[in-house]
């Protein structure tokens, strides 16, 4: 049975926004998988019904545990399965009887050890039964505006990045680093096998989703690479980041014996990205922040940057990268240094970067950028906090507001108080960095994307 | 007054060992920089004697406050100045009369804002009374192993590093991202003006300290660069990494405006570093993590290197990163492939990257470093932990006794059991690093200094 592409979208909206969930093969053990995700629901407030399916137990984390889904009186949005692999067929059979047709696999056994056949009858049994279904061999997926991470570890922090990953690895590092960083995401998803859904799907689910501002993908073998930059090419409203490995003959050769997948050339892969305005991740790092600063920020109308610092010695490294990536550490226009030498107290160095010195506030970091922000010539601002500077999230805030540029903010050497004031900058939606480097190449990779370069 | 080498080191010697300290300028003000650093002498468990010198106050977090620091009965190892600039002089001649002759001038307002004059007035003050100084306009020092946090934050943890920084905020944020991790330090300095000592004396130093395996530099100009090369090539025993920005010509102009300093070409700088041994780190974040990995680990005896993992996806991204720096992901030999497939179960990949897959737990991480061990065509282990699995730290600090090959670990993914096992691994002396890209750019660095490649 072929499935059509509106039938698949109804699906994937089901799945996502689901009332009622089952967790076939739901455990009482806490070392299993399945207990963590039954675990992860309820901890994470999910509002719809939850079912767990168990033919030993009666009660699992408090509810009501089924024999099989057939059992269940409601309807089911969302199966999510945690069997031996062996079993998953029967089971499909009865979800068809059931009339439930979105399935989360996650159990492995497939053919990632070479399990080709069964693979081939979990596909037989799914398209008999109108199933769609994530997976097998995945780590499930998390749609925090719905409450609902059937997945682990728990992300419930809501945000504008969406995470579409074919390791799960990868998945969870990056919901894990928005959810410490008060970012948060959309959606995670764990594509595993791909065997039946794939990258294209919940692209194209989150490209609608209007909450989503950027997909950040990790991909090893593209399902169709060229129908992926057609997508891309055409997507004029959010930005797309992606980390695909196998640039190098051998980091090639692991990627093709791990997805059982041929990918092509590098070389090719990103001069299409570029054609296609994709932006290019080469670690798991960049992946992260490029995304962050990407769906925090408004872009710039170009690639000139004006550093306002506590600390000369990270303006000078955040210089070097800004040079190494093409973005312009521009010379101050002469009434503007006149302007703020007239604010500032007479041991600042007026310059870009502006050195601030350590004696300052945060306070003096906010006069600087009302007073540059009325020059043409300046696109963006970077601000270095390198000292323990309170109020720093409350200047922002109120600049962010005001202040038609994009503002990029970098904490470091501040102690506590960089902590606090780091993670209330994230919470207001201002994209903080560690270090001048991490914030100058996510600064890179915005101006690439400013108005009019395409 | 000329001050021989044997003079210095006895003072520096007794700054870092100091077993009193004076703060002139010490305030009951919290805002305030000398407030901090009282607090974190105090809160840093520092065992010797502290007297707080205020012309105002009777007493100050608790200690007895003194009007001068002539006033004082006892000996003074040390003198911390956090007073106005134009008040120095005046001060170290009291200084002089009460024969201390260590100093760390915290206090800002000299070269740096252009006052040369002044500068000279306390470079000749401190000649007639033979007062050896750090900074002026620094961040003080820390020395671990004497619970003399003399600078902010407050650093604590004990380890192999020392960082020696010319930018203030650049030496609070590796002592800070060390005390965090629980690796720790051995010292920290911030150089400030290096008016008097320079980067060269903490060097002579921290290379004979016997706690400090390896020198974390930020330089923005050297004091005298070939001198300094010179002691980097005829130390056998210790690493240096060096971060010196200036690599653009706008960031050279920018570093030059900041120290006051003309610094040479990058090329030559870079091609004596390679000739001296010394490693270069081009961010605050590669200055941290080699400078852990070399702190942490023995030396591999060639760039030969096995991943074990958890997470293929993680393993690929290792492998494109090994690739570009030169470190060999080698094939495994026949017979070890064999005696692995023996011990593990059917579904895992052995090859290399080993892939244990996301069922593994750590002992399985443990059976196979045991085996492969043995062949000497592997130099060093990297185990990469890309799920929630506890017993790592175990089973990786169990293996570190047995194992003669170093092994670095990436943990990712892993949530509250990541957070444990990796802060264990650090306090065990194990250097966990939080991204494939991270582990991998650590190891290339590691076996650029294998044994043989001088």
């Amino acid at each position: 049975m072929l499935i059509n592409k509106s039938n698949k979208e109804n699906k994937l909206n089901k799945m996502f926004n689901a009332n009622s969930i089952a967790i076939i093969g739901a455990s009482n053990n806490p070392n299993k998988t399945s207990y963590q995700i039954l675990k992860n629901l309820i901890d994470g407030a999910y509002r719809g019904k939850i079912y767990p399916i168990n033919q030993k137990e009666n009660e699992i984390l408090g509810l009501k545990a089924y024999s099989k889904i057939t059992d269940i009186d409601g309807g089911i949005d969302l199966a999510v399965i945690v069997i031996p692999a062996r079993l998953i067929p029967e089971t499909m059979k009865e979800m068809g009887e059931k009339n439930v047709n979105t399935a989360i696999i996650i159990s492995g056994g497939f053919k990632e050890i070479g399990n080709y056949e069964l693979e081939k009858e979990v596909v037989e049994t799914a398209n008999k039964y109108n199933i769609s279904f994530v997976g097998p061999n995945c780590q499930g997926i998390n749609y925090t505006y719905n409450n609902l991470c059937a997945s682990w570890p728990l992300i419930t922090a809501k945000g504008s990045l969406c995470i579409i990953a074919q390791s799960g690895t990868v998945a969870a590092t990056l919901g894990t680093w928005a959810e410490n960083e008060g970012i948060g995401a959309t959606g995670i998803v764990s594509l595993g096998n791909k065997t039946d859904l794939n990258e294209m799907d919940f692209i194209d689910f989150f490209l609608k989703d209007e909450n989503t501002k950027v997909i950040a993908l990790n991909i090893e073998g593209f399902t169709n690479g060229k129908k992926f930059m057609e997508i891309a090419k055409n997507n004029k409203e959010k930005d797309i980041v992606v980390l695909k490995p196998g640039r190098t003959e051998k980091g090639k050769k692991v990627a093709q014996s791990h997805t059982k997948s041929v990918s092509g050339s590098d070389v090719i892969f990103d001069a299409a990205c570029k054609q296609a305005g994709v932006i290019r991740a080469y670690s798991i790092t960049e992946l992260y922040d490029y995304s962050k600063a990407l769906g925090l920020l408004k872009k710039p109308k170009g690639n000139r940057v004006m550093v306002i610092t506590s600390s000369g010695g990270s303006g000078i490294l955040a210089t070097d990268i800004f040079e190494e990536n093409y973005v312009e550490v521009v010379d101050l226009n002469p009434e503007l240094s006149q302007k703020l030498k007239a604010e500032l107290p007479s041991h600042c160095v007026v310059s870009n970067p502006l050195d601030l010195t350590g004696d300052t506030d945060a306070y003096r970091y906010e006069k600087c950028v009302n007073i540059a922000n009325e020059y043409d010539d300046i696109d963006m601002f970077l601000l270095i906090f390198g000292d323990p500077i309170p109020n720093a999230c409350n200047v922002v805030s109120s600049l962010k507001e005001k202040v038609s540029k994009p503002i990029i903010v970098c904490y470091l050497g501040g102690g506590e108080v960089e902590k606090e004031e780091t993670l209330s900058m994230h919470r207001n939606g201002i994209p903080v960095f560690p270090a001048p480097e991490r914030a100058a190449k996510a600064i890179s990779i915005l101006s690439r994307k400013c108005k009019g370069s395409d």
